[in-house]
């Protein structure tokens, strides 16, 4: 297998670290969307608890701020019983001088089971996986512009419970390609999964140079792109772009680019409007569309904790179970 | 029922938010002051734990922080055996431009159970228990100056334990009644339990206009508010409104309205004294007042914890029994 | 018994607070490194719990910032069963004019039972434990200059899990003695479990005045005192100290008291190389000796959460057990 499976696999051919999708096999991506079902009514019980993970150590590794998705990584270990450990990075012991990869040797020797990774470099998470004890296993939960594997699992899992099924479906990404490594695991997702068609939408100007070698087709009119559509996908605008060279006004990009009632009649009726938040209303989605019943916007962040659930503990299954 | 209580209450008449004390029939506390005592003991236990909220989660939403507080809901929210989820609001999604109630929206779609809410603006706990999906209970931690519902409980606890009764008893309410949102609350919760008498002491600057509509007599002269009373609550004076128009100055606010071992001897000799804290010595109360014997400060206390259990476990049950 | 143990012990002699390791009996010091023993592999289990605290609240009260240490105390209480709150002394009620001993007696009130202190001040934790409520025990997590007393029985434990006894052994601390409170305490330690000696390696400007009369040998020449020990413990160099009177220059300081390969080879051959962490490579230790056979830096980390967990589960059976 091929350098990343050859990191992210056991011998077996288990889940031990999950860093992206890329290369990944259909039947592991099968497989955390299986389980993620099953940890769905989790969350509806009474006592949202579930035993698998009690006593493991989470170590939240956030070098770079999310409360969102650092709260729904917390809920997930919870849901499963661990004992989690939030680290600011910026204040702990690297500001005193210690390298990353003490601090790292540090968590192991206090017997961390599993670090979720958050870091502003591209291949941040796959760096440390590189570098940590057996024992250990490794989420990345986004890295830089390259992936956010996690947040595509949970897109996945939102397509599969409206739709049952991926083989027939078109699916549009909407926005900011370029900088988005949630796209990019959507893609690599969508396209083993067996979609019929990925297709992104965006200007020139947010587009990377050789995306279609991706298995994608572009588009630069949002109106024709979006033409029998089944799922459309929205990025979110970061607002740093918003002055730069990469779009001219808030404004026009919405004009271009932004999802309205009027543009979304033009995908299949039934399709539905994802988004991975936080939303910036009358930016990149209307209000109304953001509000509306084909938005599954809500759906995606409850999937999000059961997706979370069913990687981690998928991971720390392999690990004990197999070779390494 | 009325606005607030429509709100508050079940269609069974069953705590579901807690928001304010004004309006709530008088059964409602004494059930919150019964179930109150039976957790006080829990506290003193080997194993300070009882199952009741096991697998709740319990967000606390600080948009004001408040370290006392929220860890006084933390430490009940625990011996419930709930997860509870700290936000420190200002960093998370809100900065990036979110609206809160998507903030909340999100939230809910993680399955959070609870929010308990403190802020700086009057109402805020009412905005979001109007807003939030029917599984979700929300409790007020303190809202701007209009409420601090379980601040005033736990002080009727207190008193219930030192007094067994609320009919006869006369209660001095002493300071910044203006700006105190407990001071609103001690004022509905007491006249409610129906005890003889609330007085309100302070300077006319610190009291706001229409207090007598309340049911409270106002005392300008200390020496002669405290004669005869059962209860001193006294309030916290706000260093920011020490240099205002408010206060001439700390000195002549402590000869006027500080509570001294000389003036405690004008109250009867039996009269607890309360102060919600963090208290001031030598601002508001003299040290050997807060320390000494008729002082149920630390009391007032230990009594927040099991008061807040009970209102925590209430509103869940509350929540769970009915139609909401 | 004297002073500090009079203190720290209860009247049938068991360990109550952990403050300081002055004064304390050997059979302490052994009971805890056996049960530390025990605990070691707890933390290799599939489920890293034992529930001898379970419902016990522990506060880690960090007055001075150290994610390490704050971390290792708070996987040792988990490990425990117990609940742990961190305070952030700095934005809690202490400033908001509150004083400290009314800050404690709050959590006393709330049924905290353990305060988990660490401070910038030499004998904070002896004045809190000197105004603390009977139920509730101290433990030192460092405080100034004065003592680091879990830091200590960590080393320890690490040395006699390599040596098995300690009554043959030659130990040098080496660096930094006149600032580290870790080298007092380390010094405390060695004595009392009958090493054969201790020697300190220092210049001059980082040696306290009247350091023999803790019965250590000192050594200005590295190369001298590494001659014939078992045992290497490096000190942290802090940064503070690199521009001052203290130290001419880091590299003048690595050149004299760096611990490298080739003065490494002038200790027994068998000797072990220890460090408190976070290390400062080519400061104050050569990398490869740091990663080298002969290091135990890392099972120094992993020692700590089992000597915690001793020291933690000692002090509340104590309380629990006798008389204070």
């Amino acid at each position: 297998m091929g350098y990343k499976n050859s990191i992210q696999l056991t011998k077996d051919k288990k889940l031990r670290h999950f860093l992206t999708i890329e290369g990944l096999p259909r039947a592991i991506l099968v497989e955390i969307l299986d389980n993620a079902e099953s940890f769905l009514t989790v969350g509806e019980q009474q006592v949202k608890k579930v035993p698998l993970l009690r006593g493991k150590v989470i170590v939240n590794l956030f070098f770079e701020n999310s409360t969102r998705t650092r709260t729904t990584f917390e809920l997930a270990a919870k849901r499963l019983s661990a004992d989690v450990l939030n680290l600011n990075i910026a204040t702990s012991a690297t500001s005193k001088g210690e390298s990353l990869l003490d601090t790292l040797q540090n968590l192991e020797a206090m017997h961390a089971d599993m670090f979720v990774v958050r870091h502003a470099l591209s291949g941040a998470s796959f760096f440390i996986a590189n570098h940590v004890a057996p024992h250990i296993s490794v989420i990345n939960a986004g890295d830089g512009c390259y992936a956010h594997p996690t947040q595509a699992m949970l897109d996945m899992l939102t397509i599969r419970k409206h739709f049952g099924a991926f083989a027939d479906l078109n699916v549009a990404i909407v926005g900011d390609i370029l900088h988005s490594r949630v796209a990019r695991s959507e893609i690599h997702a969508l396209t083993t999964l067996g979609v019929n068609e990925v297709r992104v939408i965006a200007p020139k100007t947010l587009l990377p140079s050789a995306i279609e070698s991706m298995g994608v087709h572009v588009y630069n009119d949002m109106n024709k792109g979006l033409e029998g559509v089944d799922v459309i996908i929205m990025l979110r605008l970061q607002k740093e772009r918003m002055d730069g060279a990469f779009v001219p006004s808030e404004e026009e990009y919405f004009n271009c680019y932004g999802l309205t009632e009027e543009k979304l009649r033009l995908a299949n009726s039934h399709a539905i409007v994802m988004h991975p938040g936080p939303i910036n209303r009358g930016v990149e989605i209307e209000s109304s569309v953001a509000d509306g019943k084909q938005s599954v916007i809500l759906e995606q962040v409850s999937n999000g904790i059961a997706a979370r659930m069913a990687i981690m503990s998928m991971c720390m299954s392999g690990i004990a179970a197999g070779e390494v």
